[in-house]
């Protein structure tokens, strides 16, 4: 063997090998396709009708089915594992998440970021890198567009960063800049009992909360099958041999799994709230771990007409996932924390028709 | 929060809830794709030539490889869980199910029931509802058509039902009203060297029994997979947090889980009977759970030419399930109930070509 | 029940049922479509960008993305499971494997054996099987050809065998036989950053070797949805009732599994070696379970041009599993046999652009 060769596997960038300001194109393009929405539906089992049905999709303006919009997200944010997270300790947050156009099965997505923040932290061990992603189709159209930051090791502690800011972000998506993702939609063709609701963008109430009442125990099978479907190769959770020896003992379930879960499991009260037009603010309270039952409730914290439209509304979501606790009396702070029961908050705003 | 907001979920239907000959119009529509058939045929392992392969299907006279007929059968039924049994104790029977048309990849179903029977029981806490539910295309065609009924809770013990009645269903869908769903067959093209099996419609007898030989162990992922696959809610397939402490401890496995699965292994001794053009009458004698294994055998019952048809013929088969527990001695009475390793007892009109 | 009756269940063959040059027609046509890809994504998580991306299979020559090799493979091997190795005791080995067409989506593919070989054991009880099995696609075309031998049980130790004799192999598929199922492909157009990374074929050397660094545990509901997606309907894969009573008590797993888990973690170190196209040899060295982690390293063994080609060139990888045992030290060899660990031993050819 020539010890001259270049190491041919990637060990991934460390904390001091971001550059603020710098632009990284992520492998691997990938085409979406109607066996990727059926696994989708397998592993979830959300029933938005527009989504599940092209008949349904068609009859209020789309051109046919779109792929649901947490699929993409999923896939779009697959593709940045490899370059922003290999390393990472911990992922800590999204914010200013935008759907910016519809995807259709054969389309294909790829992704590229931008570095928009660095902050090492005071025990020069650890830092923080924020990226803002872009997901793009074919045609280079941006269909999403997000922030996140994530907790990065550093390689030699003794590193210096060459420059250092934390980035302002926005607590929440205007709502003059929402709704990209979603075409003008005929309101009266939108036919609420087969999408399995009466509830309109106008029945839902600033304040109201709704448990999504059922549960959904995961097993490790299905957590690695949606993971490897996303490209998503961050090891934590696929290595038992060697996550036997971490810090829990065991695979730990990729976030965005709880949050496909708790979006379908919210189809229970919020079933036509069709179409996630933005992602204001998330956190991964807590793991979750195979062999754990999932619930889910909602409180609405806003409601506001679109700028120019009226036939979608748009409805801002707390959304907040729970694993082995019924969400009957909606389960969130304890002390000046989270009740222990809870794995995720989420700040959506979600459409719905008018 | 405004208290005087309703309430955005749906806790299901009680007995009481129910009138005869009420129409119900269930959500969600639903486009089946060739990802729907991988992912079936990545459950089960049917080798049925025709639904498996385009071009044995287009070389006999369909446009090209339709959709297994159970997997119709379990989107259709998928449908109605959400108002027909989500508060029911017992899924009692299935009765008069007939395929219509053949359904492709790209067709959209939805499904809408009949309430054909209601029925207290003398406890007042339960009572039995029949359904005759229908399964329709994106151009309004029924494609399946079959009564079940169903063990449904009362909401309140003291409630009194308007009407009561029991329909007359028959024992056995009529030779002349098959074979809807299967164009007319050019048999001479049907090549049984490439369909696994060189037995035809003539070569089974009345009275003769199948082993089907092989079994087929279930894990929590798979059944929990398929059940969401098709759109079905009911809690106790999915939530092991509430099971535990239910009257089985444990996830309880959707019955036509079980009736895939019999029909898979039905390919051995049954390969050439490629359509279930009828489902006479069902009964799930007991639960599956995750870590069983699945047998199957059959009886012929029946077999009869099709009125007018030269191409195909009916098989009237009766397919038994058991766990645990090979069939090479076909269990099925014991005393005066069933075997106890018997779970699923089921009979169906086949066709196969002449 | 008639007695008369013939057996309706296929017991399989046994050793003397083979006859040497005999020609094995296998049932069960398959089309391949866009939900086997999405589900073999999901099973192994590969990210060769060829296979995942329509837009980046186009522009470097195909028609489209082409379905992966190894999916191509286990859907031919498949369909020779019911006629070859239904009573095998074990799959000894591969040779003289060939792709011959690229395979997309809707192709339907249909396979066929030639029995090569037959050689009876010294204990007479047992003997090996050499088959030279083709898949084809619709049109007839071949687009895998390749060998392999498997001890099989005789019904009766005193039976006699026609003929015997074992047939001579290649080591290695000579270079010039290689790249049927490979286009002509721009390798300008190659976009090496979007498929992950910077090494083309010339910066591979003859006797490197690239520790593939990641693992992947496998559950019992993961390799049971493979192999059925495949329809191989081997028992010992399935029935975890029998196998409990068997000589390893478990489920044991396709060894096409691990293939195709090697093949995927393998990308990291191997990203654009997108094409596999040979099987030089193969073996299975010891069985793996669920629960297991797989890891894998690969030693460059040899690396030619192509005849006539100066698109891609054609690298002869030894590609290694092991279970629970990382490979930085490249496990392989312990006293005269292998290390206790190693899985599999694998010999590809594998085209990357130059």
């Amino acid at each position: 063997m020539s010890h001259a060769v270049a190491s041919k596997t990637d060990p991934g960038r460390f904390l001091e090998d971001f550059r603020i300001g710098e632009e990284i194109v992520h492998a691997t393009p990938r085409t979406v396709t109607a066996g990727d929405v059926a696994l989708y539906t397998a592993l979830y089992g959300p029933r938005f009708a527009v989504q599940s049905s092209d008949a349904f999709a068609r009859a209020i303006g789309y051109r046919h089915a779109p792929v649901d919009d947490l699929l993409v997200f999923h896939i779009v944010f697959g593709k940045t594992v490899p370059d922003v997270s290999l390393n990472a300790v911990a992922n800590l947050g999204y914010a200013d998440g935008r759907f910016l156009a519809p995807v259709y099965p054969g389309d294909t997505l790829a992704t590229t970021s931008q570095v928009i923040g660095l902050k090492e932290n005071s025990n020069r061990q650890t830092g923080v890198v924020y990226v803002r992603s872009t997901g793009r189709n074919q045609h280079g159209d941006p269909v999403l567009d997000y922030v996140r930051w994530v907790m990065v090791r550093k390689r030699d502690p003794g590193a210096l960063l060459v420059e250092q800011s934390v980035p302002e972000l926005p607590d929440c998506v205007p709502v003059d800049r929402l709704g990209d993702a979603c075409p003008i939609v005929d309101a009266a063709a939108y036919d609420t009992t087969l999408a399995g609701s009466p509830f309109r963008w106008e029945h839902y109430a600033v304040g109201e909360r709704i448990d999504h009442v059922d549960g959904m125990t995961v097993e490790e099978a299905e957590h690695m099958l949606a993971t490897r479907l996303y490209q998503n190769t961050a090891k934590v959770h696929f290595d038992q041999f060697a996550q036997a020896k971490g810090r829990f003992g065991r695979r730990l379930i990729y976030g965005g799994h709880v949050i496909s879960l708790a979006r379908a499991l919210s189809f229970n009260g919020l079933a036509n709230a069709f179409h996630v037009a933005a992602i204001n603010a998330g956190r991964h309270v807590a793991p979750l771990f195979a062999g754990d039952t999932v619930y889910a409730w909602s409180e609405i914290l806003d409601k506001q007409p679109l700028p120019g439209r009226d036939d979608v509304g748009a409805l801002r979501v707390r959304m907040v996932a729970t694993k082995d606790r019924p969400c009957a009396d909606f389960p969130l702070a304890e002390g000046e924390g989270y009740d222990p029961a809870v794995i995720l908050d989420l700040d959506l705003w979600l459409l719905a028709p008018m």
